[in-house]
């Protein structure tokens, strides 16, 4: 069972836009046991749609098709699967209903432009899309499927989720594919590649491992496929088991996409509040942790310090401590956590001083030295120097990343 | 003249590795003039790129392809292009020179396997790469060329920046192509295309409109291409000017790719100082504003104010505006705005409280509600409610993006 993602745009093909959309599909596609044969990005142009999935239908089991449903002109993905499929377009009542809800949410009056959206072909399957006004649509000829969605990111993604991936799991037959990831913190890629290369060798050929490094954090990701669900499930435990002791030392959670996650469960468990004090992170940390829906549950805020006098008159920071060591010292890290804990009356607290570049380095602190602190309300303190040079935003991420493992560890 | 992207790796199908290599390839090819009419992403599978390679040179009259260049056994796309186009693998002498000349640079031993990457089809150009191992190799079919490259991208982009594109204006005849992106802020993408219907329909042949919608933000770009470099660059220029005036209210600024490139210009412009005060964005504006580098040159910092005590000690909210209108209100969101000017003594802050939820909604603040102010050190300010319900995450960019255009036009 071979998929085949065409995404259309033009932007696509011009450099504006990476095409996150076909990397996120095919992550979430090989989750449920789904393979991805072939990606291909076209412009806006009848010819080539048609073209494309015509070739895709030669080689592949289905067809999932982005971009190209929005109400304005250069948009004709759907007139062009209304014509391919010998289908005309009429209003349909549930897109209508749809496009009119998410008007009145955001208090808009409907344009003619907007009410011609609830067009569909009539012998397609209506696809709802909860969070914007393009439908979804679904052809199937051959008995293969062929499925039209939005390029907007986040309306493809809770379309694929909602809709999408269901509708394919009914329709094909997947193989049992399981996967386990594991976070580590602390150690680079080809040293934990070292570490653990005989246990590597020795994996079966149907489980991969897979490293996913990111800022200052590496997954390691164990996939079993199989035809047998419960002989795949069980082989993998194993394997699991094994690899867990040899990486004891960097392991920090299983399974959860980000850092802040597993620092969430860990403060809702134990009741405990949590704030930061950023300078050179500027506000990441503060919006990784508030990114997950109830963090109003642990989290109090922040401040944001990236000037002296902030970190002074808000964190109460020692101008004294500013001068003889530098903004960017283990003196000033400590303070500004500890600072946070008191100001803000939280449990603990994260603090970050650094030199986040590409200006401001000097000989003794080069570009990327970073102080990163943590802090509790018994005054307990600790602070870790590290230096994370590359460009500005792998910077950031880093230092947030580095702050966050280690309030996991603190507390 | 099309140019089609061929893009050769596993790692891209199964999600793994986001294929940022075509989108800054047909970035680099456009701003030479030449197109790209498609992109394609196959694995690492001799029949799959002997097919994709021969339908390409059906549509487009040049082939570029990354990937499969690697020492190890899964890397085939060489012996694959050497089979196609009937060429015998000979060892090419600049190609093993450069090999040892990286190897010693590195420190170690040259092995057999990595030897073999100076074997090169024989009918093919050698392109060099002066950062690794695996050569380019160009071959000429029918007056179109084939050109292999690495897929790691570092390596890709020395090789094109300094052997492929020279190669490539030299074979072809580059078009004239500019492109003018204009953005607009406060109008969805319907409202807009009715708004230009007109000035769309007129638009000639050769000059595209593209609407590119982000969360609570639409840029408009215009693409002009043509034989003559001038004339085309003129024309351009001309529906630029008549489309201006149509969209006034909404025009925000040009070219710039997010709002805090545009605020960041005018801040400097002015010699201003900003802040910000967040409940429901929770630093994602801060986050957004110090990801520009060189932003501690009008930004001092913000106060993340999550919970209501943070609200109170620290921006100076009258808790008796809390208890009686909501920590979602007009008032609030002005008293948040007023506060962050004062306390962190800047002369612009801007201000967000409203509901990201999934959860915290009621029937008269339903979730998606959001109060966005902005003052200045004059005690001035303005406040605007929105509803912005959508995922938390679009929830927080669009309220962020709202902020920073309301306070570009405060200023």
């Amino acid at each position: 069972m071979n998929i085949e993602i065409i995404n259309i745009g033009d932007e696509l093909l011009i450099g504006q836009v990476v095409n996150t959309n076909a990397s996120w599909m095919a992550l979430e596609l090989n989750k449920v046991g789904l393979n991805v044969n072939k990606v291909t990005i076209i412009s806006d142009n009848a010819r080539e749609i048609e073209d494309s999935i015509n070739l895709a239908l030669k080689y592949s089991d289905c067809v999932l098709i982005t971009g190209g449903l929005g109400p304005t002109k250069d948009d004709i993905t759907k007139i062009t699967l209304a014509n391919m499929f010998e289908s005309t377009l009429v209003e349909n009542e549930k897109a209508l209903e749809n496009i009119k809800r998410i008007f009145s949410q955001r208090g808009y009056v409907l344009s003619e432009t907007n009410r011609k959206q609830a067009l569909m072909p009539e012998k397609s399957l209506y696809i709802e899309n909860l969070v914007g006004t393009a439908a979804g649509m679904c052809f199937e000829k051959d008995n293969k499927l062929i499925i039209s969605m939005p390029g907007v990111p986040f309306e493809m993604k809770q379309m694929m989720c909602l809709h999408v991936i269901p509708l394919l799991l009914k329709h094909y037959k997947p193989m049992a594919i399981y996967h386990k990831t594991i976070i580590t913190q602390g150690i680079g890629e080809s040293f934990l590649s070292d570490l653990i290369e005989d246990f590597e060798d020795s994996l079966p050929k149907h489980i991969r491992l897979a490293y996913l490094p990111s800022a200052n954090m590496l997954r390691l990701r164990l996939s079993a496929r199989g035809e047998d669900d419960k002989k795949t499930k069980d082989e993998l435990k194993k394997e699991v088991e094994k690899l867990l002791p040899l990486i004891d030392k960097y392991f920090i959670g299983f399974d959860e996409t980000d850092l802040s996650q597993i620092l969430a469960k860990k403060l809702k468990e134990n009741k405990l509040t949590i704030a930061s004090a950023e300078s050179c992170t500027g506000g990441n940390i503060a919006h990784i942790i508030t990114s997950n829906a109830g963090a109003s549950e642990y989290y109090k805020g922040s401040i944001i310090a990236y000037s002296n006098e902030v970190k002074i008159n808000i964190l109460g920071v020692d101008p004294k401590s500013i001068e003889e060591y530098g903004a960017v010292s283990q003196e000033v890290a400590q303070q500004m956590a500890l600072g946070a804990v008191q100001r803000l009356g939280v449990d603990y607290a994260m603090a970050t001083t650094g030199i986040a570049g590409p200006d401001g380095g000097s000989q003794e602190k080069p570009v990327g030295t970073v102080w990163v602190a943590v802090a509790n309300k018994k005054g307990e303190v600790i602070a870790k120097k590290s230096n994370f040079a590359s460009n500005r935003t792998n910077f950031i991420d880093r230092t947030s990343n580095e702050a966050l493992a280690m309030l996991i560890r603190f507390i």
